[in-house]
Protein backbone atom coordinates (compact mmCIF):
# COMPACT_ATOMS: atom_id res chain seq x y z
CA UNK A 1 0.00 0.00 0.00
CA UNK A 2 0.99 3.41 -0.54
CA UNK A 3 1.63 5.02 2.74
CA UNK A 4 0.84 8.71 3.24
CA UNK A 5 0.87 10.66 6.69
CA UNK A 6 1.16 14.26 7.35
CA UNK A 7 0.77 16.19 10.95
CA UNK A 8 -3.24 16.45 10.30
CA UNK A 9 -5.62 17.17 7.53
CA UNK A 10 -3.69 19.11 5.27
CA UNK A 11 -1.62 16.00 3.60
CA UNK A 12 -4.59 15.13 2.14
CA UNK A 13 -4.19 17.68 -1.06
CA UNK A 14 -1.57 15.03 -1.89
CA UNK A 15 -3.46 11.81 -0.96
CA UNK A 16 -6.06 13.79 -3.37
CA UNK A 17 -3.54 14.58 -5.79
CA UNK A 18 -2.20 10.77 -5.66
CA UNK A 19 -5.58 8.97 -5.95
CA UNK A 20 -6.10 11.22 -9.42
CA UNK A 21 -3.20 10.08 -10.71
CA UNK A 22 -3.06 6.58 -9.12
CA UNK A 23 -6.63 5.66 -9.51
CA UNK A 24 -7.10 1.97 -7.94
CA UNK A 25 -3.92 1.76 -6.33
CA UNK A 26 -4.24 0.68 -2.49
CA UNK A 27 -3.65 3.94 0.17
CA UNK A 28 -3.53 4.66 3.84
CA UNK A 29 -3.37 7.84 5.28
CA UNK A 30 -2.33 9.11 8.73
CA UNK A 31 -2.82 12.11 9.96
CA UNK A 32 -1.32 13.26 13.26
CA UNK A 33 -4.39 15.50 14.35
CA UNK A 34 -3.33 14.93 18.35
CA UNK A 35 -0.10 16.56 18.15
CA UNK A 36 -1.17 19.20 14.94
CA UNK A 37 0.46 21.28 13.98
CA UNK A 38 4.39 20.30 13.39
CA UNK A 39 5.12 23.35 11.96
CA UNK A 40 5.49 25.39 14.90
CA UNK A 41 7.33 22.86 17.16
CA UNK A 42 11.18 21.63 17.32
CA UNK A 43 12.99 19.46 15.19
CA UNK A 44 13.63 16.72 17.58
CA UNK A 45 10.08 16.97 18.40
CA UNK A 46 8.82 16.84 14.77
CA UNK A 47 11.64 13.71 14.09
CA UNK A 48 9.83 11.72 16.99
CA UNK A 49 6.59 12.25 15.48
CA UNK A 50 7.38 11.26 11.84
CA UNK A 51 9.09 8.44 13.26
CA UNK A 52 5.91 7.16 15.03
CA UNK A 53 3.64 8.35 12.21
CA UNK A 54 6.30 6.19 9.40
CA UNK A 55 5.63 3.38 12.21
CA UNK A 56 1.84 3.67 12.27
CA UNK A 57 1.74 3.35 8.20
CA UNK A 58 4.08 0.18 8.15
CA UNK A 59 2.10 -1.12 11.19
CA UNK A 60 -1.04 -1.20 8.35
CA UNK A 61 0.43 -2.09 5.56
CA UNK A 62 2.07 0.57 3.86
CA UNK A 63 5.34 -0.53 1.22
CA UNK A 64 6.26 3.36 0.53
CA UNK A 65 6.15 5.86 2.50
CA UNK A 66 5.08 9.31 1.25
CA UNK A 67 5.74 12.29 3.67
CA UNK A 68 3.29 14.61 2.53
CA UNK A 69 3.65 17.00 5.34
CA UNK A 70 6.79 19.98 4.41
CA UNK A 71 7.82 20.16 7.97
CA UNK A 72 8.30 16.27 8.43
CA UNK A 73 9.71 16.38 5.22
CA UNK A 74 12.16 19.56 6.29
CA UNK A 75 13.85 17.71 8.95
CA UNK A 76 13.09 14.22 9.61
CA UNK A 77 13.30 12.36 6.54
CA UNK A 78 16.69 11.68 6.00
CA UNK A 79 16.28 9.85 9.87
CA UNK A 80 13.36 8.28 8.21
CA UNK A 81 15.05 6.71 5.28
CA UNK A 82 18.22 5.70 7.91
CA UNK A 83 16.02 3.86 10.13
CA UNK A 84 13.46 2.13 8.00
CA UNK A 85 13.89 -0.31 4.95
CA UNK A 86 11.21 1.04 2.83
CA UNK A 87 11.23 3.99 0.27
CA UNK A 88 10.47 7.20 1.86
CA UNK A 89 9.10 10.10 -0.85
CA UNK A 90 9.17 13.23 0.41
CA UNK A 91 7.59 16.60 -0.61
CA UNK A 92 10.58 19.16 -0.88
CA UNK A 93 12.60 17.65 -4.21
CA UNK A 94 9.77 17.04 -6.39
CA UNK A 95 8.20 21.10 -5.72
CA UNK A 96 12.37 22.23 -6.31
CA UNK A 97 12.70 20.50 -9.60
CA UNK A 98 9.38 21.73 -10.81
CA UNK A 99 10.55 25.46 -9.88
CA UNK A 100 13.68 25.37 -11.57
CA UNK A 101 11.61 24.44 -14.34
CA UNK A 102 9.68 26.89 -13.91
CA UNK A 103 11.91 30.01 -13.10
CA UNK A 104 13.18 31.93 -16.44
CA UNK A 105 14.72 35.09 -14.00
CA UNK A 106 15.56 32.59 -11.73
CA UNK A 107 13.82 34.62 -8.73
CA UNK A 108 12.23 31.78 -6.71
CA UNK A 109 10.10 32.76 -3.70
CA UNK A 110 9.09 29.84 -0.89
CA UNK A 111 6.08 30.08 1.21
CA UNK A 112 5.45 27.46 4.10
CA UNK A 113 5.16 26.98 8.22
CA UNK A 114 7.68 28.71 10.26
CA UNK A 115 9.76 25.03 11.03
CA UNK A 116 9.92 24.48 7.17
CA UNK A 117 11.39 28.21 6.43
CA UNK A 118 13.52 27.74 9.30
CA UNK A 119 15.64 24.60 8.33
CA UNK A 120 16.80 26.54 4.76
CA UNK A 121 16.27 23.38 2.70
CA UNK A 122 14.18 24.67 -0.25
CA UNK A 123 17.11 27.09 -0.29
CA UNK A 124 19.73 24.64 -0.23
CA UNK A 125 18.18 22.07 -1.86
CA UNK A 126 17.42 24.91 -5.12
CA UNK A 127 21.08 25.89 -4.73
CA UNK A 128 22.42 22.61 -5.09
CA UNK A 129 20.88 22.04 -8.69
CA UNK A 130 20.81 25.98 -9.93
CA UNK A 131 23.56 27.51 -8.29
CA UNK A 132 23.44 31.40 -8.34
CA UNK A 133 19.56 31.09 -8.40
CA UNK A 134 18.13 33.93 -5.57
CA UNK A 135 15.69 32.40 -3.19
CA UNK A 136 13.34 34.05 -1.29
CA UNK A 137 11.14 32.53 1.82
CA UNK A 138 8.69 33.66 3.95
CA UNK A 139 7.33 31.85 7.23
CA UNK A 140 3.09 32.12 6.64
CA UNK A 141 2.17 30.61 9.92
CA UNK A 142 -1.23 32.12 10.16
CA UNK A 143 -2.39 30.28 6.94
CA UNK A 144 -2.87 26.62 8.02
CA UNK A 145 -5.31 28.19 11.01
CA UNK A 146 -7.02 29.96 8.61
CA UNK A 147 -7.21 27.17 6.35
CA UNK A 148 -8.07 24.82 9.22
CA UNK A 149 -11.08 27.01 9.90
CA UNK A 150 -12.04 27.16 6.41
CA UNK A 151 -11.73 31.25 6.33
CA UNK A 152 -10.68 30.52 2.47
CA UNK A 153 -12.42 33.54 1.07
CA UNK A 154 -12.81 35.97 3.58
CA UNK A 155 -11.24 39.64 3.66
CA UNK A 156 -9.20 38.73 6.96
CA UNK A 157 -7.55 35.95 4.45
CA UNK A 158 -6.87 38.37 1.64
CA UNK A 159 -5.26 40.53 3.78
CA UNK A 160 -3.07 37.97 5.43
CA UNK A 161 -1.88 36.15 2.33
CA UNK A 162 -1.26 39.96 0.43
CA UNK A 163 0.99 40.75 3.65
CA UNK A 164 3.14 37.61 3.76
CA UNK A 165 3.51 37.90 -0.23
CA UNK A 166 4.31 41.34 -0.17
CA UNK A 167 8.37 40.97 0.37
CA UNK A 168 8.44 38.28 -2.34
CA UNK A 169 6.59 40.63 -4.57
CA UNK A 170 9.06 43.19 -4.15
CA UNK A 171 12.23 40.87 -5.42
CA UNK A 172 10.61 39.96 -8.51
CA UNK A 173 10.07 36.54 -8.43
CA UNK A 174 8.71 34.57 -11.42
CA UNK A 175 7.99 31.35 -9.65
CA UNK A 176 6.30 30.33 -5.92
CA UNK A 177 6.67 27.22 -4.12
CA UNK A 178 3.68 26.87 -2.17
CA UNK A 179 6.13 25.02 1.04
CA UNK A 180 2.89 23.21 3.01
CA UNK A 181 0.43 21.08 1.92
CA UNK A 182 -2.11 23.14 3.26
CA UNK A 183 -1.63 26.05 0.66
CA UNK A 184 -3.34 24.73 -2.51
CA UNK A 185 -6.54 25.50 -0.57
CA UNK A 186 -5.93 28.59 -0.92
CA UNK A 187 -4.12 28.58 -4.08
CA UNK A 188 -6.19 30.80 -6.04
CA UNK A 189 -5.96 33.81 -3.59
CA UNK A 190 -2.33 33.27 -3.47
CA UNK A 191 -2.14 33.16 -7.19
CA UNK A 192 -4.33 36.42 -7.44
CA UNK A 193 -1.99 37.77 -4.69
CA UNK A 194 1.57 36.66 -6.03
CA UNK A 195 0.62 38.37 -9.69
CA UNK A 196 0.15 36.96 -12.80
CA UNK A 197 3.69 36.98 -13.70
CA UNK A 198 4.18 34.59 -11.56
CA UNK A 199 4.05 30.80 -11.74
CA UNK A 200 2.57 28.73 -8.94
CA UNK A 201 4.22 25.53 -7.82
CA UNK A 202 1.81 23.29 -6.17
CA UNK A 203 4.12 20.58 -3.53
CA UNK A 204 1.45 18.48 -3.80
CA UNK A 205 0.92 17.84 -6.91
CA UNK A 206 4.68 17.91 -8.00
CA UNK A 207 4.89 15.11 -5.22
CA UNK A 208 1.93 13.04 -6.56
CA UNK A 209 3.38 13.17 -10.63
CA UNK A 210 6.43 12.18 -8.14
CA UNK A 211 4.93 9.16 -6.54
CA UNK A 212 3.27 8.59 -10.38
CA UNK A 213 6.67 8.17 -11.86
CA UNK A 214 8.14 6.65 -9.48
CA UNK A 215 5.72 3.64 -10.08
CA UNK A 216 6.01 3.47 -13.40
CA UNK A 217 9.66 3.87 -13.19
CA UNK A 218 10.96 1.68 -10.37
CA UNK A 219 9.97 -1.81 -10.81
CA UNK A 220 10.61 -2.41 -6.59
CA UNK A 221 8.49 0.15 -6.06
CA UNK A 222 5.86 -0.74 -8.39
CA UNK A 223 6.19 -4.63 -7.18
CA UNK A 224 5.30 -3.23 -3.65
CA UNK A 225 1.84 -2.02 -4.22
CA UNK A 226 -1.51 -3.31 -4.89
CA UNK A 227 -4.57 -2.78 -7.05
CA UNK A 228 -7.87 -3.97 -4.82
CA UNK A 229 -9.24 -0.11 -4.40
CA UNK A 230 -8.83 -0.08 -0.85
CA UNK A 231 -8.23 3.51 0.62
CA UNK A 232 -7.96 4.04 4.80
CA UNK A 233 -7.82 7.33 6.28
CA UNK A 234 -6.51 7.30 10.37
CA UNK A 235 -6.09 10.04 12.51
CA UNK A 236 -4.95 10.51 16.30
CA UNK A 237 -7.51 12.47 16.74
CA UNK A 238 -11.30 13.13 15.44
CA UNK A 239 -13.25 16.77 15.82
CA UNK A 240 -15.95 17.21 13.73
CA UNK A 241 -13.82 20.39 12.37
CA UNK A 242 -11.56 17.82 11.24
CA UNK A 243 -13.57 15.76 9.44
CA UNK A 244 -15.45 19.01 7.92
CA UNK A 245 -11.91 19.88 6.64
CA UNK A 246 -11.41 16.61 4.97
CA UNK A 247 -14.53 16.84 2.80
CA UNK A 248 -13.82 20.20 1.93
CA UNK A 249 -10.25 18.72 0.49
CA UNK A 250 -11.12 15.34 -0.35
CA UNK A 251 -14.08 16.85 -2.81
CA UNK A 252 -16.53 14.35 -0.93
CA UNK A 253 -17.12 12.80 2.66
CA UNK A 254 -14.63 10.37 3.86
CA UNK A 255 -14.65 8.13 6.98
CA UNK A 256 -12.09 8.96 9.19
CA UNK A 257 -10.89 6.34 11.57
CA UNK A 258 -9.42 7.26 15.14
CA UNK A 259 -6.69 5.64 16.74
CA UNK A 260 -5.16 6.72 20.14
CA UNK A 261 -1.60 6.69 20.80
CA UNK B 1 4.68 24.72 45.47
CA UNK B 2 1.92 25.91 43.37
CA UNK B 3 1.87 23.68 39.89
CA UNK B 4 0.20 25.98 37.12
CA UNK B 5 -0.21 23.88 33.80
CA UNK B 6 -1.82 25.45 29.92
CA UNK B 7 -1.67 23.79 26.95
CA UNK B 8 1.48 26.15 25.98
CA UNK B 9 2.94 29.36 26.83
CA UNK B 10 -0.93 31.00 27.03
CA UNK B 11 -1.28 30.22 30.81
CA UNK B 12 2.09 32.47 31.88
CA UNK B 13 -1.17 35.03 31.93
CA UNK B 14 -1.89 33.20 35.30
CA UNK B 15 1.61 32.51 36.18
CA UNK B 16 2.22 36.07 36.23
CA UNK B 17 -1.21 37.24 37.75
CA UNK B 18 -0.40 34.82 40.26
CA UNK B 19 3.10 36.21 41.27
CA UNK B 20 2.22 39.48 41.37
CA UNK B 21 -0.87 38.91 44.06
CA UNK B 22 1.25 35.89 45.76
CA UNK B 23 5.21 37.34 45.52
CA UNK B 24 7.73 35.05 47.26
CA UNK B 25 5.62 31.87 46.93
CA UNK B 26 7.07 28.91 45.29
CA UNK B 27 5.72 28.11 41.81
CA UNK B 28 5.98 25.36 38.81
CA UNK B 29 4.88 25.45 35.84
CA UNK B 30 4.70 23.51 32.63
CA UNK B 31 3.50 24.44 29.38
CA UNK B 32 2.59 21.04 27.18
CA UNK B 33 4.11 23.08 24.37
CA UNK B 34 4.73 19.67 22.16
CA UNK B 35 1.06 19.42 22.14
CA UNK B 36 0.09 22.83 21.85
CA UNK B 37 -2.68 24.25 21.15
CA UNK B 38 -5.46 21.80 23.05
CA UNK B 39 -8.44 24.08 21.65
CA UNK B 40 -8.83 22.10 18.60
CA UNK B 41 -8.89 18.94 20.06
CA UNK B 42 -11.03 16.35 21.49
CA UNK B 43 -12.07 15.88 25.07
CA UNK B 44 -10.52 12.53 25.68
CA UNK B 45 -7.28 13.57 24.56
CA UNK B 46 -7.56 16.60 25.84
CA UNK B 47 -7.81 14.61 29.25
CA UNK B 48 -5.11 12.97 28.50
CA UNK B 49 -2.76 15.57 28.34
CA UNK B 50 -4.14 17.24 31.18
CA UNK B 51 -3.66 14.27 33.19
CA UNK B 52 -0.09 14.16 32.33
CA UNK B 53 0.48 17.42 32.93
CA UNK B 54 -0.44 17.34 36.43
CA UNK B 55 1.39 13.93 37.22
CA UNK B 56 4.02 15.83 35.68
CA UNK B 57 3.55 18.84 38.40
CA UNK B 58 2.96 16.81 41.39
CA UNK B 59 6.29 15.16 40.53
CA UNK B 60 7.78 18.12 40.56
CA UNK B 61 7.14 19.13 43.49
CA UNK B 62 3.24 20.57 43.16
CA UNK B 63 0.93 20.50 45.99
CA UNK B 64 -1.84 22.01 44.61
CA UNK B 65 -2.51 21.97 41.27
CA UNK B 66 -3.58 25.40 38.92
CA UNK B 67 -5.72 24.59 35.62
CA UNK B 68 -4.27 27.39 33.70
CA UNK B 69 -5.88 26.38 30.26
CA UNK B 70 -9.67 27.36 29.81
CA UNK B 71 -10.24 24.37 27.06
CA UNK B 72 -8.31 21.89 30.23
CA UNK B 73 -10.75 23.42 33.07
CA UNK B 74 -13.58 23.14 30.72
CA UNK B 75 -13.41 19.18 29.90
CA UNK B 76 -10.86 17.51 32.34
CA UNK B 77 -10.83 19.40 35.59
CA UNK B 78 -13.43 16.88 37.50
CA UNK B 79 -11.06 14.20 36.23
CA UNK B 80 -8.11 15.45 37.57
CA UNK B 81 -10.14 16.08 41.05
CA UNK B 82 -11.24 12.56 41.27
CA UNK B 83 -7.94 11.03 40.25
CA UNK B 84 -5.52 13.65 42.40
CA UNK B 85 -5.49 13.97 45.89
CA UNK B 86 -4.07 17.70 45.36
CA UNK B 87 -6.53 20.47 45.31
CA UNK B 88 -6.94 21.23 41.57
CA UNK B 89 -8.35 25.00 40.91
CA UNK B 90 -10.03 25.43 37.58
CA UNK B 91 -10.07 28.91 35.75
CA UNK B 92 -13.76 28.80 34.91
CA UNK B 93 -15.61 29.28 38.17
CA UNK B 94 -13.96 32.81 39.50
CA UNK B 95 -14.53 34.17 36.01
CA UNK B 96 -17.98 32.99 36.25
CA UNK B 97 -18.67 34.62 39.69
CA UNK B 98 -17.02 37.61 38.29
CA UNK B 99 -19.12 38.10 35.45
CA UNK B 100 -22.47 37.43 37.68
CA UNK B 101 -21.42 40.39 39.88
CA UNK B 102 -20.13 42.45 37.41
CA UNK B 103 -23.84 42.14 34.81
CA UNK B 104 -26.42 44.47 35.43
CA UNK B 105 -28.86 43.38 32.32
CA UNK B 106 -28.29 39.69 33.17
CA UNK B 107 -26.55 39.61 29.56
CA UNK B 108 -23.14 38.16 29.45
CA UNK B 109 -21.04 37.20 26.45
CA UNK B 110 -18.45 34.44 26.23
CA UNK B 111 -15.28 33.32 24.13
CA UNK B 112 -13.08 30.92 24.11
CA UNK B 113 -11.42 28.11 21.73
CA UNK B 114 -13.76 26.12 20.22
CA UNK B 115 -13.00 23.25 23.08
CA UNK B 116 -14.35 24.94 25.60
CA UNK B 117 -17.55 26.75 23.81
CA UNK B 118 -18.86 23.55 22.75
CA UNK B 119 -17.96 22.31 26.07
CA UNK B 120 -20.66 24.96 27.12
CA UNK B 121 -19.33 24.64 30.81
CA UNK B 122 -19.59 28.66 30.86
CA UNK B 123 -23.41 28.68 29.95
CA UNK B 124 -23.91 25.98 32.48
CA UNK B 125 -22.20 27.17 35.31
CA UNK B 126 -24.01 30.94 34.84
CA UNK B 127 -27.41 29.16 34.43
CA UNK B 128 -26.45 27.19 38.04
CA UNK B 129 -25.64 30.74 39.77
CA UNK B 130 -27.99 33.17 37.91
CA UNK B 131 -30.75 31.53 36.18
CA UNK B 132 -32.37 32.90 33.47
CA UNK B 133 -29.14 35.11 32.51
CA UNK B 134 -28.62 35.08 29.00
CA UNK B 135 -25.41 33.67 27.98
CA UNK B 136 -23.91 34.50 24.25
CA UNK B 137 -21.23 32.13 23.47
CA UNK B 138 -18.27 32.30 20.31
CA UNK B 139 -15.81 30.51 19.47
CA UNK B 140 -12.72 32.57 18.47
CA UNK B 141 -9.92 29.78 17.21
CA UNK B 142 -8.03 32.29 15.19
CA UNK B 143 -6.75 34.49 18.25
CA UNK B 144 -4.61 32.17 20.04
CA UNK B 145 -2.30 31.62 16.80
CA UNK B 146 -2.18 35.78 16.86
CA UNK B 147 -1.19 36.03 19.66
CA UNK B 148 0.87 33.44 19.52
CA UNK B 149 2.44 35.12 16.34
CA UNK B 150 3.04 38.16 18.16
CA UNK B 151 0.23 40.14 15.95
CA UNK B 152 -1.23 42.40 18.98
CA UNK B 153 -1.46 45.56 17.04
CA UNK B 154 -1.85 44.41 13.47
CA UNK B 155 -5.13 45.82 11.31
CA UNK B 156 -5.88 42.34 10.26
CA UNK B 157 -5.96 41.38 14.48
CA UNK B 158 -8.63 43.98 14.60
CA UNK B 159 -10.87 43.16 12.33
CA UNK B 160 -10.59 39.31 13.44
CA UNK B 161 -11.50 40.67 16.79
CA UNK B 162 -14.31 43.21 15.49
CA UNK B 163 -15.62 40.07 13.36
CA UNK B 164 -15.51 37.67 15.93
CA UNK B 165 -17.40 40.13 18.79
CA UNK B 166 -20.13 41.26 16.33
CA UNK B 167 -22.59 38.69 16.96
CA UNK B 168 -22.27 39.14 20.79
CA UNK B 169 -22.51 43.35 20.63
CA UNK B 170 -25.72 42.99 18.72
CA UNK B 171 -26.92 40.77 21.31
CA UNK B 172 -25.68 43.75 24.09
CA UNK B 173 -24.13 42.05 26.02
CA UNK B 174 -23.00 44.41 29.50
CA UNK B 175 -20.16 41.57 30.39
CA UNK B 176 -17.73 39.77 28.26
CA UNK B 177 -15.56 37.26 29.83
CA UNK B 178 -12.01 36.38 28.77
CA UNK B 179 -12.51 32.13 28.31
CA UNK B 180 -9.03 31.65 27.17
CA UNK B 181 -5.64 32.16 28.97
CA UNK B 182 -4.20 33.93 25.14
CA UNK B 183 -6.80 36.49 24.91
CA UNK B 184 -5.46 38.90 28.21
CA UNK B 185 -2.32 39.80 25.73
CA UNK B 186 -5.36 41.13 23.38
CA UNK B 187 -7.28 42.81 26.08
CA UNK B 188 -7.23 46.54 25.03
CA UNK B 189 -8.50 45.58 21.48
CA UNK B 190 -11.22 43.33 22.45
CA UNK B 191 -12.32 45.93 25.38
CA UNK B 192 -12.49 48.31 22.11
CA UNK B 193 -14.22 46.59 20.19
CA UNK B 194 -16.41 44.94 22.45
CA UNK B 195 -17.58 48.96 23.21
CA UNK B 196 -17.52 51.36 27.21
CA UNK B 197 -20.48 49.65 28.22
CA UNK B 198 -18.80 46.01 28.11
CA UNK B 199 -17.03 45.31 31.61
CA UNK B 200 -14.44 42.48 30.30
CA UNK B 201 -13.31 39.92 32.59
CA UNK B 202 -9.73 38.81 32.75
CA UNK B 203 -9.99 34.86 33.73
CA UNK B 204 -6.24 34.61 34.36
CA UNK B 205 -6.76 37.59 36.94
CA UNK B 206 -10.04 36.35 38.22
CA UNK B 207 -7.87 32.89 38.72
CA UNK B 208 -5.29 34.75 40.75
CA UNK B 209 -7.24 36.40 43.19
CA UNK B 210 -9.33 32.87 43.70
CA UNK B 211 -5.72 31.49 44.54
CA UNK B 212 -5.08 34.16 46.62
CA UNK B 213 -8.09 33.81 48.42
CA UNK B 214 -7.94 29.95 48.80
CA UNK B 215 -4.38 30.60 50.39
CA UNK B 216 -5.91 33.25 52.77
CA UNK B 217 -8.94 31.38 53.68
CA UNK B 218 -7.65 27.66 53.78
CA UNK B 219 -5.08 26.66 56.04
CA UNK B 220 -4.97 23.00 54.46
CA UNK B 221 -3.78 24.86 51.15
CA UNK B 222 -1.95 27.61 53.08
CA UNK B 223 0.23 24.54 54.45
CA UNK B 224 0.78 22.79 51.30
CA UNK B 225 2.53 26.18 49.91
CA UNK B 226 6.51 27.26 50.71
CA UNK B 227 7.88 30.13 50.18
CA UNK B 228 11.70 30.24 48.89
CA UNK B 229 10.61 32.20 45.86
CA UNK B 230 11.81 29.66 43.34
CA UNK B 231 9.60 29.92 40.26
CA UNK B 232 10.46 26.65 38.02
CA UNK B 233 8.96 27.07 34.02
CA UNK B 234 8.83 23.54 32.35
CA UNK B 235 7.65 23.04 28.41
CA UNK B 236 7.69 20.11 26.58
CA UNK B 237 8.96 21.85 23.43
CA UNK B 238 11.17 24.36 22.95
CA UNK B 239 11.21 26.76 19.87
CA UNK B 240 12.61 30.58 19.62
CA UNK B 241 8.85 31.52 19.32
CA UNK B 242 7.94 30.09 22.59
CA UNK B 243 10.87 32.11 24.24
CA UNK B 244 9.53 35.43 22.76
CA UNK B 245 6.09 35.00 23.92
CA UNK B 246 6.84 34.12 27.09
CA UNK B 247 9.26 37.22 27.42
CA UNK B 248 6.05 39.15 25.78
CA UNK B 249 3.96 38.12 28.47
CA UNK B 250 5.84 37.65 31.43
CA UNK B 251 7.53 41.67 30.98
CA UNK B 252 10.83 40.01 31.16
CA UNK B 253 13.17 37.13 30.25
CA UNK B 254 12.47 33.80 31.57
CA UNK B 255 14.42 30.27 31.77
CA UNK B 256 12.42 27.95 29.82
CA UNK B 257 13.74 24.29 30.88
CA UNK B 258 12.48 21.75 27.67
CA UNK B 259 11.39 18.42 28.98
CA UNK B 260 10.70 15.65 26.96
CA UNK B 261 7.81 12.94 26.67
Amino acid sequence: MIGIFDSGIGGLTVARAIMDRLPGYDIVYFGDTAHTPYGNKSVHTVINYAVADTKFLIDHGATIIVVACNTASSVAARVLSEKFKEPVLEVITPAVDAAITSTKKGAIGVIGTRATISSGIYERKIMEKRPGTRVYQEPCPLLVPLVEEGWLKRPETNMIVKKYLLPLKTRQIDTLILGCTHYPVLKRIIAKKAGKNVAVVDSSIEMAKHVKQAVDSSADIAKRLTKTGSIEFYVSDMTLRFEKTARMIIGKSIRLTEVRG
